[in-house]
């Protein structure tokens, strides 16, 4: 494959992304493709959070609140543009699933009826959480096929149906959806649309407005590379803000937080959605990483992320021998940031993956996943990656694995 | 004041705990008594999140999951026997209001009632929190006097009531509740019993299963020390874990976290209460912090934290001319680490002790609130808080510090 390396050196040479690698700690020997599960430690976070604990926490102390305290709306005013919203309509806090269920709830609460529609490819955690929203209120959870479209949508939509949620990509096939085809399709049947972009946000261009979507969840330790665990945002349509009535009523979500309010008047902002006090120092990580995403700009990103894509694809297609079918879509309008391919095999060739420093990850029950970032993945390490998948293939080496042992991610 | 200088340092000098202190950063010139609303940063901290961001996050990458998974159950297994619970029967997660909601969902579930007790003293989240829970399900909100007693509880109690949930230390007065025989009160009632621990969690003795208590959640950024907006705990009652479900059922909450369930079959141990990935960076704090609080002990912290209030309480009786009010009950049974006092210039008072740098809080719309922990205050910074507090009251200078101005904390 050495003309696959030529061209990946050549590539990486004429990229005009490649001085943002240098923004990340990346001293382990690894060809990491697993930014689909965590991203890298962007440099500026080491400052950042060292200087909230030592400075800020260590001497400010409760003071501290004074600048801590509105983190989640500023954090969420700057990721907005990063998915097509209002400065006013993101804040970060939370998890996502925990985020999913708020929104679920007040969205179906909304809607006045009782069934959701989501798919039976999105990732477990939400189907199990929209599954219990719907039940809690009598209804159903309506599975379309895996990576839906706005024809699977209208086919299962009905007069109960309040609210359609799906993940914009897939954490399975890396399928990027119609978002606005599958939207219009949830208006027309009535009902709210809900995204989740733990797989879209700093991957792929998100336009929630243009989308005219009305709710929407996200990850930020993915692509985004906020940190292990690190909060996730909430997207409300700006009309839609004061209409809605999330479940926890948390004292942040108050419209007078510090009163001693005897009843709960909720916020009539975005604030509306948060629930209590955030966990600052693993915030401010997210607030250091996406300024990274914003430097850069996601058209950018999108341009290398798929030029990178195309090129392990091209790699695959020249071992055909080895029994891989490509799951991710080629079609560019229909592929996330991540590459997925399927091998009755998969569990054994991912172990030896690792094994080869290869940081892929294995997904039940055949699937293996590649996650590209335009941030800091080079075309070398795409190459290297195919290469050495191709030697564990050619050599039959992968047979040495354990295929009942799995990691954990 | 001078003989209660003296006393102090004496004091000082003969406490068992005095090298506690050396294991905080004490680099500020601050007398500090807001511990009550966010505890100081443990030296220990500043190594630990370095490492994990640093070391772990950087060079481990994804491959840290393997480590980081079970971050929740083990640091709760150590927060166990400082609230008197089985190691299984706590689980860090999430934050106290999060967490709050999910306990009385499940907790007024499982009553196959529709009615909560609180308290009107009650933490504003929680009263909020436990509104919106309530009505949900077409229930009321009942409220009990501040700092409610099992009588209390007697009185307001109908065949509607499934759950009653109190503040075990009230953020306001800083009384401590009969805990036993409010919760055995709850039960009387055929209703469950639902504690906040925010203010006791490393602050006084909590025998959750001596009280036979339920449910229960708490706070680790206070007395537990744990970093700004540190995730919280919860506690349920072993022999409830599996007959209750909480309302999220996110994917930490299955029995079969990486299975490719179809439906989500909930875990059948405290895992049942979380929800989704937990922010590493921030929970790696509490690890630590609670450390410092398991070495030390609860009943050695309790002795000297009575030993302070108590010296503090003196010190207030010195100073009768000023017109303060006592507020946190005298009785040691009755009262936390925090001396609450009531004047009708608090929020001025509380502006120029922070002027003179004496960090306590005020709390609307006439009280103050010295937070202590036998960590590390020392007497002789209780002695010198009575000292500028006398001192601005005789000068009156707390006259010239704006009325409408109130600090965020």
């Amino acid at each position: 494959m050495s003309s696959l390396s030529d061209r990946a050196l050549a590539l990486d040479a004429a990229d005009p992304l490649a001085g943002v690698r240098e923004r990340f700690v990346i001293e382990d020997e690894f060809i990491y493709l697993n930014v689909n599960s965590l991203g890298r430690l962007p440099k500026a976070t080491i400052k950042r959070m060292r200087s909230v604990v030592e400075d800020e926490w260590a001497h400010e102390l409760v003071l501290g609140w004074n600048h801590w305290l509105n983190i989640g709306l500023d954090i969420g005013a700057k990721l907005a543009p990063l998915v097509g919203a209002g400065s006013g309509e993101v804040v970060l806090c939370d998890q996502t699933s925990v985020n999913l269920y708020k929104l679920a709830v007040a969205g179906l609460r909304h809607s006045g009826r009782t069934d959701i529609i989501t798919d039976e490819g999105n990732f477990p955690s939400d189907r199990f959480v929209l599954g219990a929203v719907a039940a809690a209120g009598g209804g159903r959870l309506i599975l379309a096929p895996e990576d839906p479209t706005a024809n699977d949508v209208q086919a299962l939509m009905t007069s109960n149906v309040g609210l359609v949620s799906f993940s914009h990509v897939g954490y399975r096939s890396g399928a990027m959806l119609g978002a606005a085809a599958v939207t219009n399709a949830a208006h027309d049947g009535g009902a709210l649309m809900l995204w989740d972009l733990a797989h879209s946000a700093g991957a792929v261009p998100v336009e929630l407005n243009l989308w005219e979507a009305d709710l929407a969840v996200g990850c930020t330790y993915k692509y985004l590379n906020a940190g292990p665990g690190a909060p996730a945002f909430l997207f409300v349509r700006e009309s839609l803000i004061t209409e809605l009535e999330q479940p926890m009523a948390g004292w942040f979500a108050h419209e007078d937080q510090f009163a001693t309010a005897a009843d709960f008047v909720p916020a009539s902002d975005i604030r509306r959605f948060v629930v209590g006090t955030p966990p600052i120092v693993s915030m401010v990580g997210v607030d250091e990483s996406i300024q990274i995403t914003s430097d850069v700009g996601m058209k950018a990103i999108r341009t290398k992320s798929l030029a990178l894509t195309d090129f392990f694809i091209e790699a695959l297609e020249m071992m055909p021998q080895h029994g891989f079918t490509l799951v991710t879509p080629k079609d560019h309008h229909a592929r996330g940031s991540q590459i997925t391919i399927r091998h009755p095999a998969a569990n054994q060739i991912s172990l030896a993956l690792r094994d080869a420093s290869v940081i892929a990850d294995f997904r039940p029950p055949d699937l293996i996943r590649f996650g590209f970032t335009a941030l800091y993945t080079t075309f070398a390490e795409a190459a290297a990656a195919a290469d050495v998948l191709d030697r564990i293939m050619t050599t039959e080496s992968y047979r040495t694995f354990d295929a009942e042992r799995s990691g954990v991610t």
